[in-house]
């Protein structure tokens, strides 16, 4: 409250650099901005914590701009307030190599929490920010250690209220309760296509109401500071819901084309920029301009953010002294380190052991190591039965007036919601305290495409848990068998895709997953079970390709992954015997892995002079990379018990020796060169 | 009204069918069907009107059940009512090559609208269908020949209901106030995690409602036939809001389980079998059994559609002889024909005439063939004035009463819901009497990739128009820039990728994409603007691919697509200045079509003896098909003016010559074999 002319100047002042960089870079989105500087000035100054001296504060108040394409509204916040993005970096806007590109990217630019700018998906990561700092209050708070107390802020647009993960993730807030969520929406009328009335008339609150959370309405979002401050102010005092706010603004506020689609994704005109700075009380001839007092007023917020962190750092000492555990427990985490010995946990087998699906070994996994990674949180979109994600005395991740679980739960049930489950565990791995695995069948990890190619882009680890890899789900048949998934995401840059062929390679893919600080995996598991292979190791799974079957002079080389490893170790037997043809097996259980091992080692699976054949019973696209000849299934699956399904397609030791004695016999008198040499390297 | 006990034993009949269905099969869901037979029983035989002699009748009431795992519902449905689906197929439910699968599959089975199981895709998908149906009665529907007037019904679950999709596409039926959508949501409180409190605790009428649509709630589902019939009488009443109906039911009705996850996705236990059937009157030893009052009384509903059918006809004959332009449009669009000589209007080009982006190049495609084309109705996801998909005098689809369109328009203002409008195009496809083309930026189709791949399993003619195909958008950055993209779709089945790299190619396309009945097409179009090339024609495109720069005796192929083609040309000619090299160059527009193409012809194209070097600025998965070294970029792009990010990863004619020279030096002594050459046939 008291708003002064200064407020005005510095709001004032985010329009105009919003205005000059979009410009400068001729390119760019000046009107959300132009319309949002009000809301965001009055909630970075009388609402949120943290400290531009160090953007990784645990308890500082989380901001996502999930409209992202009005990213130099959050650049300019960053630069008045001193974080390390400067006028030269704001000058840089949208330019090759600057730390402020055309949306926003956490790994670039210090003080953005999250990548957005794909719609919906920072709305998403806002509810995994909320669901994180719940679960870590209940582990970490204790009486008089308010320690982790802090809100998660985001502004979301018309574009980010459409989309379907938005509806998502705010259905899951107001089913969990997250009242340290509060979400504003840029109720400006303007989407790309015009006045939303022509494809957006839905009573959006009321939709609000219906999941569960508080709503308010600023009518006048381009004036009314006090009435911004107190709205938010009222979220602020609700105790069992999430709070979104309506604010109508103008989109643009201040340009000849104010609120019109004119202003939402093109930079103004010359006049048009001149004209908002006469209006605004600045010298139209200049550009980039920010006044000291202006300067001045944000520093001493950035500054009493900083003494914030330092009383916070003083109390955690303290903290130290009495909960010594917890204290030791945290530092590591936010330390990005994982407990010494926690791999120990790992399962391993012997090839005697019995055959075991690989979701199955999965589970077996999270059981064995849930305990020893307390970081580790677990969940399913609403497939928990079949994912065998859920370790047997797991708690859930619910409020506690429900009765089935509490904060401090470990296991979270997404319902039935890919997209934004894995856009929740991107914004639960960008807190910083815990590490999320989520399940669904890898057929619908393609409904959560986006979010997966996001997690990837800002290199955040999250565990992706793909039951129900192939055809081998059998009945329920070619609308749950993926084909195209596996080279999808493969294809995918910094996402590790595994396919483990038994319980040792399934180890060993959770001992990558876990320990890739900065990459998202996928585990693609069976439904089927899989025998334990001589051979496999954790140590040889970790490698991401090996050789399985060792033969001396092979004929062929059978390379393959996850259930198929096992049926081409049988067609070896059968090459051997019918046709006294040596056949070596590799089994590749992360392309991403194996291709980042040295080339000598990669010779050595796959050596020059042998043909190579690959069977794996999806798409063979991409598999040319390391064989000459390709077994795949380049067509959609049935419905039928899974083993009449693999034979229907010849994924059996008859039809992978067939093909192998094809191969052979086309390279026969060829100087077969292995597919690891290339001629130059990729740009990486 | 007024129902009897032979209302009952018909219901019951459709239970214990699922009960013995699923049983048999030893997989599969009885809870749905056993919970909403009554409700399937009443819309039916008092509601819907269909010809289950002709299951392609146009005007026949659309049913879709978007909870598809219930599938047996809808199979003892068809069998009872008469169409052909036998009680042998009935026995041979989720069985290899029947017509039964595990999911509904529209190509599979007559009476099967749309495929679904997917949650959330049938929902859409009847948006779609109840979208055609406005657009085609606006179209066809005269004073007293109101031939187009049907309804369309969808059931769904809980599941559907969390999907991003299914809002997406709710909000969009609210907008479009499509009165002729009844929808019918399962609440029975059960999913597959079990209760649904642990995720989904929204007031789901109350969302409907912001959506602007008209609700009802039944309380007793199980037993209220009268409450069923009554509120779905009540939803027709409504001339200007879509409807759903909440029906609390007992999943497993009958069962010892029901109103258990225990009944949801597993078959009953031998003694719970036969105490539903005890429960219902049934002979608990008998398996399949229908009364044959029950036959009687659905064919009786089956003879009463064959008449209103044969009705209709005669109307239709009438309305010939009156509207003669019309009928023969109408009964041309049922034949699946297009309009004789309407390819003449593909915009042609010759090398000297203006550069132009391939998006602008499908703009003027639009621009020449939709009058020719009057079933083609375009649209985009709001970005109209980006991805150029709306011709100039385009009449927007809306209610008349908003004033800015009516049924009759042709351009569909789907909102920011890329998935949501892949699935209602493949609603619209399915009608029959349109086809949809709908536009994104191609990073965002992965948005809708799980509707994609449903266009591409049930065979629909769906054009996805995904501008903005590369780094080559520019500034807007590595979040809108696909990589993995073409690799995710070109490795699906059945799906056209095409990569135009210039006019005649994009006119290539949309002749290969109209003219594609059964196959979904993807059209990836360039921001940028690409010059018009010497060899390429419609008829070169249409092979899928062609040598767009023949040479003499060449000592490298460069094989590329869209933008990066003319870059390749421009490196031929540096090859040849600088290092004397001769390079072909290859344009491959579409994989698919080109894999279609003879042996013979494909190897003149890529012949032995020469290396082969692909270029492409997205993921190089899937080159090595044609390729024996690949140029591409398998890392995130970045955000900056396009020229500056194609040079910072050197796709430019140096950047490509220097990697053509490594590849003519690697492969310099060997035999190099045309990967055309292949040891054996794919499984198609």
């Amino acid at each position: 409250m008291g708003y002064t002319e200064l407020d005005q100047l510095a709001i004032n002042t985010i329009r105009t650099l919003a205005v000059d960089a979009t410009f400068k870079a001729n390119s760019g989105h000046p009107g959300a901005p132009m319309g949002m500087a009000p809301v965001a000035h009055v909630l970075f100054n009388k609402f949120m914590s943290f400290n531009p001296q160090n953007p990784k504060w645990l308890n500082r108040d989380r901001f996502v701009l999930s409209n992202g394409h009005g990213c130099m509204l959050q650049y300019a916040l960053l630069h008045l307030f001193g974080y390390k993005v400067s006028m030269d970096d704001l000058k840089s806007f949208r330019q090759i190599d600057s730390i402020t590109p055309g949306h926003p990217e956490s790994h670039d630019t210090p003080g953005i929490e999250v990548t957005t700018g794909p719609l919906g998906q920072g709305f998403a990561n806002a509810v995994g920010l909320a669901i994180a700092q719940k679960h870590t209050a209940a582990i970490f708070n204790k009486p008089g250690y308010d320690l982790v107390n802090n809100y998660t802020y985001v502004f979301f647009g018309d574009g980010c209220a459409m989309e379907g993960i938005a509806s998502e993730a705010a259905s899951t807030a107001g089913h969990l309760k997250l009242n340290n969520l509060i979400a504003i929406y840029d109720d400006n009328h303007i989407s790309i296509d015009g006045d939303t009335k022509c494809a957006f008339t839905e009573d959006v609150l009321k939709r609000f109401e219906a999941y569960g959370w508080h709503t308010e309405w600023v009518k006048d979002g381009d004036h009314d500071l006090e009435g911004i401050e107190a709205a938010i102010r009222r979220c602020k005092e609700v105790k069992d819901k999430p709070s979104v706010i309506k604010l109508t603004t103008t989109i643009g506020f201040g340009s000849k084309l104010q609120g019109t689609g004119g202003v939402h994704g093109n930079p103004l005109k010359p006049d048009d920029c001149q004209h908002v700075k006469k209006s605004f009380g600045f010298d139209p001839e200049k550009t980039f301009v920010v006044p000291q007092e202006v300067y001045d007023l944000y520093h001493k917020h950035a500054s009493e953010g900083a003494a914030k962190e330092q009383e916070w750092n003083q109390l955690v000492q303290k903290y130290g002294s009495e909960y010594k555990a917890e204290y030791e427990d945290l530092t590591r985490r936010l330390a990005g380190k994982l407990p010494e010995g926690w791999e120990k946990n790992l399962p391993t087998y012997k090839p005697t052991d019995a055959a075991v699906a690989s979701r199955k070994l999965s589970e077996a996994v999270l059981e064995k190591v849930h305990s020893a990674l307390p970081e580790l949180l677990s969940g399913s979109a609403d497939l928990t039965g079949s994912n065998n994600t859920r370790w047997k005395n797991a708690v859930d991740f619910q409020p506690p007036e429900y009765g089935i679980g509490d904060w401090s739960g470990r296991y979270l049930r997404y319902g039935v919601r890919e997209h934004a489950m894995a856009a929740i565990m991107n914004g639960l791995a960008a807190y910083g305290t815990v590490i999320p695995a989520g399940g669904t069948f890898l057929n619908f990890v393609s409904y959560a495409a986006g979010a997966v190619r996001l997690s990837a882009l800002s290199r955040v680890r999250v565990i992706h848990v793909a039951t129900h890899d192939s055809i081998g789900l059998g009945e329920d048949g070619p609308t749950h068998q993926p084909i195209e998934t596996l080279a999808h995401f493969r294809a995918l840059p910094n996402c590790m895709v595994w396919r483990p062929a038994d319980g040792n390679e399934t180890s060993a893919a959770y001992y990558s997953a876990l320990t890739s600080h900065h990459t998202p995996s996928i585990l693609a598991l069976t439904r089927q079970n899989l025998p334990q292979l001589e051979n496999s190791t954790i140590e040889n799974g970790l490698k991401g390709g090996y050789t399985v079957l060792p033969v001396s002079n092979p004929n062929v080389i059978l390379i393959s992954t996850g259930s198929e490893v096992s049926i081409c170790i049988e067609a070896a037997t059968y090459l051997k015997e019918k046709h006294n043809v040596n056949a070596a097996v590799v089994s590749v259980p992360c392309f991403e892995v194996f291709d980042a091992q040295s080339k000598e080692y990669r010779l050595s699976v796959l050596p020059d002079g042998v043909p190579i054949m690959s069977v794996e019973a999806l798409s063979t696209m991409g598999w040319e990379r390391y064989s000459h000849e390709q077994f795949g299934l380049n067509r959609f699956g049935a419905s039928g018990p899974y083993k009449e399904v693999y034979k229907k397609f010849e994924f059996t030791p008859e039809g992978i020796s067939k093909r192998a004695i094809a191969t052979i016999d086309f390279y026969k008198g060829h100087n077969v060169r292995s597919p690891v040499n290339r001629a130059f390297q990729q740009i990486l």
